[in-house]
Order: C-alpha cells, then structure tokens, then sequence
C-alpha cells in the first residue's frame, strides 16, 4: 500500500510546517510493524517516521474508500504514544465512536487488510470487538467510552487484574449525556481509570456547550512541558497560536498537574485528577505523560489537544468537508460528490428553508450535524431560528418538545440510527402530549458502508408502537417535499424518514403538495400478485412489477407512503385480492411495517397465506455498499420479484383454484348478510 | 376534605420544630385559594399557615390515596413561593418529574379534585399538560425540565414574549444525562430561564455521584440571608444541622449571590449564575430571591436547600420508605404492605442474591432505585458487586456493557418505562457486542396508579426488533427464578420483563430449574380455541380456559414464555389446530408479542384468519387501578374469554364446515407431495 506521491509532497510541507525533521520515507518503519509492541522499540525519530508513514497510508486508503478522514489524522500521534506507553491487548484501549481509530487498526496488527476498509468483508471504519483483541469495546456512536472504560475498570478490580484501562473521547462526544453520565459516575466508583480528552475543539461541527466554552479556557493556557530542554522549539510551534511556556506548577507524582486554577475546575470537582494541557502531537511529551498516569490512581483526565485534519493542509483547514467523506483528489484536495440525483438530505434542507421563510413557526436543530442533516443553509438563512445542540440528541427532542410546547413548530434533523438516543424523549415528551415535533430522518434503511452502528433499520420499529405518532416516508426526493410540507402543518408528532444518497427520480422542485396524512397511492394495476412497499423500495418495487411483466405476471404496486397510520382502505383492497402479496421495506421486518399491514389483516380477519413481509432480516446488517446489502436480503427489484414468483409457485400448489381468489370478499359478504 | 385528627397533632409537633408559630387551622386559609393570585395577596403568617394546611391535605389524602409522599411535603413551602413570586400560567412552572407537585395542584384550582388523586378519571400523580393549564409541560420521568425549559424560554424569545421560564428540578434529576445536556446547552441558547435546583440531597434512594458530592459541599455553606433581621432564629433551624449565618458578600442586582469561592463553580463554568444556598422552607427569603432572579438575564441556578417529607415525621426519618407509597396509618407512620403472594420484585431480589453467593461474576446494577428494584438485599450482601449509577439509564446500561466486557454477568435491574432511556445503548453497546447483560425488567405491563408515564407496555416491542436479543416473561414468581438462573447462564443479551405487584400463585422458593431458552409450555389441551399468552397473561388466559370450559368449550393454552426466540415447535403446532387462537399479552400489540407471532405464521404460510392479538392498544393508557384497566383492554379473563367466543361465533358464520378444521396441515402437506 504505497502512499501516493501526490500525498507525499503534501507529507513534506506538513512535517515542516510543524517542524517534523524530514526522514526519508524509502525505509519503512511501518513494514516492521506488526503489533503494539514493535511500536514501543523505536525511537523518537522513527516515531516520528511512524506518524508520517501511518499519514500517507491513511489519505491514500481514504481517497480511494472513503471513511473519516480528518478525525484519523488528528489521532495519529495520540495512536502511537498510547501504543508505546500502554500494552494493548493486556492493557484496554477504548476509542470513542471508533471514527479516528485508523492509526490505532495499523498498529495493532491490521495494517495488511487497511485496504478493505469499509468494504464488503473488509476492515470496519469503527472499532469492533470481533475485528480484534485490540478493539477491548467496539463503537459507532459517540459518547459511550466512559461508561464502557468503568465497567472494563471494575471487572478488572473483581477479578484482580491490574490491566490499565483507557478511554480515549473527543471534546464533542464530552456534550453527550452519556458521557456526562460516566463522568458523574466515576469517583464514586473509587476504580483507576484513564480518560484521554482528544480536544480537537470540534465535534463533526464547531463545538457548542459550554463544556466547550470550558475547554477552549484551557486550551488558552500554556501547554505543560515536563522536560525544559525539549519544549520550546515544539511548544512554538503548537496549535493554538501564542506559545506561552513554563514548567509546570504542582508537580505530583512527575506528572504535569495544573493546580491552584480555577480552570479545570469542572472536571477536579467531579472527581477527577486533570492533567493538561498536552501537546497531542508530540509523542514524547505525551509518552511520558502516560507512564506517570499509570502510576496515579482514581480517574484521571488527560486533556490532549489535537488538530483535525492534522498533516494534510486540505483536511486541516476544512474539517467539517473531511470528516465523513466519500473518496477525495488526494493532490487536489477536492471530495467527491455524488453524481446522478439530487440527495434527499438537500432537498430536505433546501425544502425547509422555502417553508420557513413563510412560516416564522418553524425552527430546526441538530445533534452536531448542521451540514450531515442539510440544514446549514438553514443556519445561515434563519440564525436565531436554528438550534446545534451538540451531540446530544435526547436532549434535542426534549428542547424541541419545550419548542413545540411554545407554539413553535420544531424540525429535529438526525440520522435514523442517532434518533434511538432520543426513543424515550419521543416517547414521553412528545407524543405522550401530541406535540407538533416533526421529525426529519435522514440515513434510515441500510446505509452502507458505515455498518452496522449506522443503519436506519429499526426506526420505524421504534417509532410504530408509540401512539399518536405519525410516521411516513417518501418514495422519491420529490414526495419528501411534499410530506414536509404536509408535516409542517400536521397538528401532532410526524416523522419523515428517508435514505442517505440521491432519489431514484430526478427533482423538480415544483411547489410541494399537501398530502392526505394516513393515505398511500396505487402506482400499477395488477390480478396476478401485489406488492405494497414504501419509502426508498417503491421504485425497486415498481421496477420489480416490470420484471414480472415480461414474464406475463401482471403485479400491483402501492406506494404505501404511511407506515403510521396505514391506509388502511388502500391496503384492504389489496389484500381483497386475494393473490399473493408482499410488503416491502428497508427496516428489519421484526415490528416494522410489513407487521403493521400483518396486525391489520389479523385484525380484519383476512386470510393470509399469501401476505408476505420482506426486510431487513433479523442480523445486524454488516458494512458493506448499500447496493450489495439490498441484494443480500431480497431487496433488489430482482429479489422482491423472484419472492414473488416464489410465492405464485406454492399458491398453486397449494391451491388448485384460479390465482384470482375472491373467496374473502364473497365471505365476508356472506358475513354481513 | 378535613385533614385527620391524627396528623394535626403531627402537624403541630412539626411547627415547633421548625420554628413555624402555630396558627389555628380552623380558619382555613385553602378555602380562599383557587387560584395563584389568591396566594399572592397572603401575608407571612398566612402562607405559613397555608403550608400547614396543605400539609394535611397531602398526607391525609395520600394515606388513602398512594402517591408520592416525602417529595411533595419537602416542596410545600417552594410550591407556595413560587406562585407568590411568578404569575402562573403566564410564567411558567416546569416541575421535573411532576411527583413533587401535589401543592402545586393544589394552589392551581385542583384542590376540589384533590381527593381524586390517581384514581380513574381523576387527577394524575405527575403534571399533565392536558389537566391545567399550570401544567405547561407534563412529566413522570426524570431529568426533563431543564430542556423543556430551554425549549419554552426560546419559544418566548421567538414570539416577543415576556414571560419567566422556572424549571424546578430536583438533585438526584440532576444525575440524569439529559439533564447534564440541557445544562450544558444552556449557556449558548442566550436565554433567561431560571433553573430552582430542590434540593433534598437524595433521589429516591440516597443521592450519589460526583455531581452530589458538589452539592453536598455547597450545603455546607452558611445558608446566605438577604434581612439580618429575620435571619437568625429561622436559620438556627435549618437541616444541615450547623447554623453558621453571615450576609451574602457579593449582592448583585439585590440577590444573594456566592462569589469568589471554588464552590458552586460547576454550575458557573456551565455558563450559570449560581444563587444559594437558600433555605427550602422559608419562604419569605425565597419570595425575595425568587423576585430578584426575575430581574437577571440568561441562565440562573438558584439552590434552595429541603428536607424530604417535611413536616411528618414519619416520612422525615425515612424518606426512601415513604417516597412512592400505596396507603399508610397516618398516626403510626406505618406504610401498608401489599398482602397475598411474595412480589415479584422481592423474588427477583432474593435469587439473585442467592445466585450470586454461588457465582461471583455476578453483579448488580440499578438506577438510583436500590429499593423499587429489589437490590437492596443484594446491595447489603455484595456491597463491591453493586452499582448505584443514579438516575442515569444509559450508563448503567454501557457500563454494564464493561462490565460483561471484563468477564463479568452484569444484571441491570430497572423499571420497564425507565428503560426506554436506555434503548440505543441496549442496540449499540450490549446486542451488537453480544453481550451477556441481563435485564430484570420489574413493573412491565400495565403499572396502575401512576399511569401512561410509567406503564411499561412497549418494552416488548422496543426490544424484540434488536437481533441477538432474547426475550421471556414468567407467568409467576415461580417461574422468574427458573428464567433468572437460566438468564445468568446464558451467554448473550437476555432480558427477564415481569410485573408490579405479587403473582398469581405461591411463591415456593424451590430450587431454580434451568429452562430451555425459546421453548414455552403448554398448560391446558382443548380442541376447539387456543390461547398463547405470556407473562403476566399466562395465568388469566388459563382462567379464560376455565370460563370457556363452563360452556363447552375446550381451550389450548400455552405459556409462551420466550417473546424472542419464540417457541416455534409448539406455536405451530398450535396454530395447525386450525381453531379460533388469540394471542395475549399486555404490551401494546404493535410490534409486540402477538405481533411475532403474525410474523413467524406469515413467514411460513399459515392462514391467518382465524389468529388474532389481544394487548394494550394503540393509545397510552391512563392511570387506573391495573384490574380497570385490563378490563377496559380486554386482558382480564372473562375479557378474553369473549374475545375467542366472538370469533368462534364469527367462524361458524364465516365456515359452515367443522370448527375442527385441518385444511392447513391437509394443504401443507400436499405441497411437500
């Protein structure tokens, strides 16, 4: 995996502006790398060789699969100074969210599968416990490595272990309840524990909080130097501008400790030792830093500060564009963007803003996601209207409660898979009281090669079950305009769920249409089979009823539009068909729609043998393209028509009368005589 | 509603004791209350009274009616000051929770209804939008307020309005992630929202985290005085025991305002202007702060200082037992046991305590509910195997993830509607991994009293979506310890959902069994209806068999046992009989139990029309005495008798052949010909 020369000049004028003496890269460190313990046996310099090494290999993989990018490089120094003070796998390393963990993968054995990263069968873009014995508490979301880090810590106490236990999270996952949760918790533990504070100064977005406010105050501070002779020429050269410099105060324990300050305040009186901040880039200082906390005792906070994007000038000063990205020009700096359609995710962003503009009711918020979710132009048209509540979904749907509880009408943008931290708030703040929230979910269904932390595959399970939420999802970029427009005027709790990438339609953008809430479209005529799909399977379902054509089968397609609540005139008279019939959907069938359109033929008495449900089975659905996953489960137009074609075969074995069964409705006429 | 004779004289004893001059109670001052105008034209000695008299409404009616008790007599006193000092519902008053509300009620025009506390169709337990219009937003679960908070006072922004915005939350709500997430976002949202932090230094059990120990410093504190005058024989008898009394240093814009000092600074680096603290119980001095805070601009923390079930002794001298009560003896203070057969919660308790003398993996894990979930016993025995997180669902749940990370057999043992909180981390850090958390789902199912925010009728459908996880309910108490040992030994996510409340049947404390995972029982053979039920159904659907009996009609009845892997074998085997068969569970039906069982039938073909799911349906239940409320349902016995005699009904009209009918297995068979 030879790094690109392209990249390497880029390498070069990286190392010198952060004052990197320049090593050849002709004699690899990284070939003689094959586990932690070859890491602690170089020296300063070939550490430093390491850094870039791993760099190069990093952009190169990155530009061709796609995966974070600016996260990773910003952790590359950090990867090699734990690795080289702690003994993974004895010792247990856990990264929070797993998303800047490349560095971490190619010390720990994986470098000769770093090329599948993200692939179908290939290296995950997180960490995951079945990958490694590295990887001691796998991720995908943020905010869960405090909690995790004290529970590993305690098990070792039961157990008498003496391992060293680490938890390495970002200032933006710090916003998350949960690990504010950990962080309340771990004194009263009484456990050794090691939370590294990767402060990058952003999440995915600029940071928000006033935790953040909190850090930014001690970034402000000199960083500590343990050793004088090394510090200055380094120290001159750190991020954050001025270099102020001197030995450290309060020295305990040979660790650099900042005492006497208010600064930090917030994390000594939730109990823990803070010690910061650290240069997240120089590996000896944080070496060092390292082995003395393994001699302290009780939780103790680390603060490192690193630079996102860090060695890759493109990167460096846009991290938001280089956090989750497609493949990129390593030598042009240029991401790729999707060719074909326009994304639901703009049409949404672009739609809301359209609306917003005539109605001052509306607001929006995110989790940290303004560009993810599409509402930055949002931010910038309507400022004091848009709401980043940094990574902390709960509360999100809690303010956007209070929001709607104001007369106000809230637009919570966030991923389907992120929207599971807010099941309760949906639940008890929302719908408990009918407030107008609409939900806006974008990356529901399978959504490739993130995995299986990322899929949107339960939401409509989650969701379905709540009463007096209404749920619907477009069949096309065009729909999602139009039900967002319906939403915005719906008197109640709506989601709109909808998938990452472009709609399968061209945009026409033409004024959005009012819908009837709880009301689907019949799209094809058919007497031989019927299928009832929604969301992003009513074109693979459309495109299935024509394979079936050329082969003489002629299929009705319902673009059933509402998952909450059904159309349940239109579904009957499907199901009054009596041929067979399946639903289509992109969330795991377990509780999803194709069990509503079940619980409704039950209810009504309907005969049923020939109503099917395909999904999602009941697997977390592993990292793979979105085109092959669908494949695997049937949900290809090709696999929805052969499990019909399925279906016609056992029906006439099974029954010897004709296909077109009226037996239903010529019984229940019967019925009602 | 005259308060009993019994505690006037308790009353009078808790005048004295706290300082209050005696006031004839004869003259009722609540007869003049029916509405917070009505308060604010009391004078000092008038209020005090008032306190004293809504007192005895509390206690007497809570004696016969349940409810929270040592909550709302320490918030008697805020309850009052507030409304003297905010004009509700033109500002408004979020309480967290709502179960420290009662005064409240009864100072909005809900005194005459008072008596109706928790029953059917009278008032709830908790705050509810849709009782009053003091009730701008409505609670049950913790941690809520601030957000919702927030929420409101930027609503106000928006509209141009100029209303005050008071989230009133307690310490132990505070421990709550979505609590830290609003905190946290509080600053930056540029708002005026005044947070009261109602102190009583324990949640429901005694308060714990770093957070606490914050508290507990800031209690130490003289408590500040703004009037020398009126200071000292009233702070001479405030809890904390020590009555140091100095003026405030630092008055700012006429409020008590802490400055130069580390303490509070948690709360001022969170971008807060801390107050406090002040004494909860006298109101004047609150009144005052309360009409100062008024005046400030952005986000206020102000710390009042009460005692939890103030002014009874009783409730005084043990919070914990009188926290959320059923009836009592007022004059003894003796809380009423449920009699009849052994709670599940206490069975659940014991065996995991006797479990653990034998397994030393074994550990516990509760959310600040050491009592209500059955742990105190096991905290008592093991107290290093168990973890009181606080109020913090999500933690618990990925650190229990650590925990069987580390090697360990974590039980979380926690209320079904509290684990909502938690439904990510049960997908993300224990399914996903694989896991072996064990979940001890106490109060599943229809609760009672305190209605739709604590009925735990959707655990079934939030959890059996997620692969990998594994799902029973036992039909007696019996049987929970077969599950609970069998569970502790299962290598994989495994959650255990039963009831409040005692079982059907006697407790014999046998030996546990060791049970097949996903193989259920069949109780009753009969040839002309079926019933597959579970959990806490099991034993009035056998019941049900028994009514049907009466008249003829002979009913299969089968304990499911496993909701997720369902027991196949024996359902199809059910389902072959070809007979009128109901499913019976009390989760809502919607991606439920039943719901799984369409599924499985769908998936292999069964005709359908003769299976049908009886559950909680698609609204949130009320409160309501649980035998109401599952005849409302259709869950009592004779309720699902009716059910299977209406379709048996329906069936003869709908076949004229035998109810006896095998056309399924006839027709499979022939397929396989």
């Amino acid at each position: 995996m030879p790094s690109s020369d392209s990249w390497r000049s880029e390498s070069e004028i990286a190392s010198e502006r952060v004052g990197i003496t320049s090593v050849s890269v002709r004699e690899k460190i990284l070939d003689r790398i094959h586990s932690p313990s070859d890491v602690k046996r170089l020296t300063e310099a070939q550490r430093r060789q390491l850094a870039d090494e791993i760099r190069a290999l990093i952009i190169d993989t990155v530009s061709r699969t796609g995966g974070h990018l600016a996260s990773n490089l910003g952790a590359v120094e950090l990867s090699i100074a734990l690795h080289t003070a702690f003994d993974s796998p004895h010792d247990k390393i856990i990264w929070d969210v797993g998303h800047q963990s490349y560095a971490h993968k190619i010390l720990t054995g994986r470098r000769d599968r770093f090329s599948t990263l993200r692939q179908g069968g290939g290296l995950s873009g997180f960490t995951k416990r079945g990958e490694s014995e590295h990887d001691p508490f796998g991720a995908g979301h943020a905010s869960t490595s405090i909690s995790a880090a004290l529970g590993l810590a305690k098990a070792r106490d039961l157990r008498g272990g003496d391992e060293h236990v680490v938890a390495v999270i970002g200032d933006g996952a710090m916003t998350g309840g949960l690990a504010l949760e950990g962080l309340n918790n771990a004194e009263q533990l009484s456990t050794d524990v090691i939370v590294v504070l990767n402060d990058n100064t952003m999440s995915i977005a600029e940071n928000v909080g006033a935790l953040a406010v909190h850090l930014s105050k001690l970034r402000m501070l000199p960083l500590y130097q343990k050793v004088e002779s090394r510090a200055k020429d380094l120290v001159e050269k750190i991020p954050a501008g001025k270099t102020l410099f001197r030995t450290a105060e309060g020295i305990s324990h040979g660790v650099i400790r900042l005492l006497g300050s208010k600064v930090g305040a917030v994390f000594e009186e939730l109990g823990f030792t803070y010690l910061g901040p650290i240069d997240g880039h120089n590996m000896e200082l944080m070496v060092e830093v390292f082995e003395s906390a393994k001699k302290l005792r009780g939780p103790l906070l680390i603060h490192v500060v690193t630079k996102k994007g860090r060695g890759y000038e493109f990167a460096e000063n846009n991290a938001r564009a280089f956090h989750g990205i497609s493949g990129f020009d390593v030598s042009e700096g240029i991401v790729e963007r999707s060719s074909g359609n326009t994304s639901y995710t703009k049409v949404f962003g672009d739609t809301l803003v359209e609306l917003a503009s005539k109605d001052p009711r509306i607001v929006a918020i995110t989790a940290a996601m303004p560009d993810g979710t599409g509402l930055a132009r949002f931010a910038e048209t309507f400022p004091d209207r848009f709401f980043d509540v940094g990574i902390a979904e709960s509360h999100a749907v809690t303010f956007a409660a209070g929001l709607a509880a104001g007369g106000l009408r809230p637009v919570v943008a966030c991923y389907s898979t992120f929207l599971q931290r807010a099941y309760d708030q949906i639940v008890h703040d929302v719908c408990l009281q009918g407030l107008p929230v609409i939900f806006a979910i974008d990356r529901a269904g399978l959504v490739g090669e993130d995995g299986p932390t990322h899929h949107g595959v339960f939401d409509l399970s989650y969701l379905r079950h709540i009463p007096g939420m209404v749920i619907c999802a477009p069949k096309d970029t065009n729909e999602l305009r139009d039900l967002l427009a319906t939403a915005l005027l719906y008197d109640g709790p709506i989601a709109i769920r909808y998938p990452r990438g472009a709609g399968p339609s061209e945009y026409q953008a033409a004024p959005p249409r009012l819908l009837d809430v709880g009301k689907g479209e019949r799209l094809v005529e058919g007497r031989d089979a019927a299928i009832i799909a929604v969301g992003s399977m009513v074109y693979p379902a459309v495109a299935a009823a024509a394979l079936l054509a050329e082969e003489g089968i002629q299929t009705t397609v319902v673009n059933a539009r509402f998952v909450k609540p059904l159309d349940e005139d239109l579904i009957l008279d499907v199901l009054k068909l009596g041929v067979p019939t399946l639903t289509v959907e992109d969330n795991v069938v377990a509780g999803g729609f194709g069990s509503a359109v079940l619980e409704l033929a039950s209810a009504r008495g309907f005969q049923l043998n020939s109503l099917r449900c395909v999904g999602v089975p009941d697997v977390f659905a592993e990292h793979d393209s979105v085109e092959h996953l669908r494949e695997q489960f049937g949900l290809s137009s090709s696999g929805i028509a052969q499990a019909l074609k399925k279906m016609l075969a056992e029906t006439e074995i099974l029954t010897p009368r004709p296909v077109f069964s009226t037996e239903l409705q010529t019984s229940k006429a019967h019925g009602s005589q």
